[in-house]
């Protein structure tokens, strides 16, 4: 039988395909490298040309999903006529959009991130994501000074400032991931909403626009992202 | 001889202080857990009661020289008869000469911590450093609200942003670091004190103050903390 030669990058892509599924059948913690080779149908030294570790499969998954959220929001960010904060909100509202329709994936990948002792896991994340992010905010900030509605001292840093900034949210959305099968996963889940109310209002002081006008979060919207639908 | 029972506290003192000075003599990199056992005169076993790893390790020290620093400023802390910005830019006045002054053993940490590949090394120390610093900016947010000076919406959210904020110049400091005994180190130090600029700024805007009221860097500040000192 004659050797199929596949493009390395197809070989990378099963790999990742296969460790997503394995993420979500048994969980991550619970997956071993062993089982993504296996799984994948690939040898050890083709995983460890492609991964240096089950880390590094986590932080390629998450910066495919979020190549995958910016592409459906490309649409927002090409669309000719919005100024620059009507087209932040409507990102920022369909990024919302996006996530709960993914909210499964996003709980299973939040659980393990957002564990305690998973906070060097989270931050290498959180860059990946943010590399993926940059341009895309770089841009609206760009458009929003040239109109004269933001009033920023420099885009790429003030860029640079906002991504860091949702660091600032990791002990809220931590509370409410590990509140969620719990009696306190409302009031965690509406204790997050209001952080990222006041994240919100840092990002309209930082952009020089009047607090509110930046919607950051709708009440609500921690709930549907965290807390498994319950039946009627 | 009568064996000599210290307390646990004093043996995790000396476990320290041998390893800060072995990070000194050879470099961080290049100690190991034994140097620092057989430095400190203790057991195996003793260094693990107290420490998981010399990553551990640097983490206590980090906090130990955050602690030290804090007490330094304590006075302008407790300083009766100052509104809440004149604090601010006294503590931080104050905070950026005790770096000056400290700036070899910070710079051996620096040296470490911006090391690419050490970013979540880097993110341990920070959040370290941080748990270490957010009562004494709660408290002086706190009056500054209190005063009318401030307009915050929620003063514990709004420590814990300015706290997280301190990442967003990770990129410009590891530059500076890596530049500083390269023809690149005068301009890679300009453009640090650009960016700390930058972030004062972005702290004014969150605490409801006109841009420049926080003197967060002078010029010159991350050239006298990053390059050693030249002869005249």
């Amino acid at each position: 039988m004659p050797r199929i030669v596949k493009h390395p990058q197809e070989r990378r892509k099963e790999l990742l395909d296969a460790a997503r599924d394995l993420f979500f059948e048994r969980g991550y913690e619970a997956t071993t490298v062993n089982d993504i080779i296996a799984r994948a149908g690939m040898s050890k030294g083709g995983f460890y040309h492609h991964f240096a570790s089950k880390e590094d499969v986590l932080e390629a998954l998450a910066e495919a999903m979020a190549r995958e959220s910016l592409a459906q929001l490309q649409a927002i960010l090409d669309e000719p006529g919005l100024d620059a904060l009507t087209r932040l909100n409507a990102f920022l509202s369909r990024a919302r959009r996006l996530k709960v329709e993914q909210a499964p994936a996003i709980r299973a990948m939040f659980y393990v991130i957002f564990r305690p002792g998973n906070l060097v896991l989270y931050h290498r994340l959180n860059a990946a994501v943010g590399a993926v992010t940059l341009p895309a905010l770089a841009r609206i900030i760009a458009q929003g000074q040239e109109e004269g509605i933001f009033d920023v001292p420099d885009v790429q840093a003030v860029a640079e400032i906002i991504l860091t900034l949702g660091a600032s949210t990791h002990d809220a959305v931590a509370r409410a991931v590990n509140a969620a099968d719990t009696l306190e996963g409302e009031a965690a889940a509406a204790a997050l909403d209001e952080r990222l109310r006041m994240h919100g209002i840092a990002l309209d002081r930082i952009l020089g626009l009047p607090d509110g006008s930046i919607r950051f979060v709708e009440n609500g919207f921690a709930k549907a992202l965290m807390m498994p639908a319950q039946a009627p």
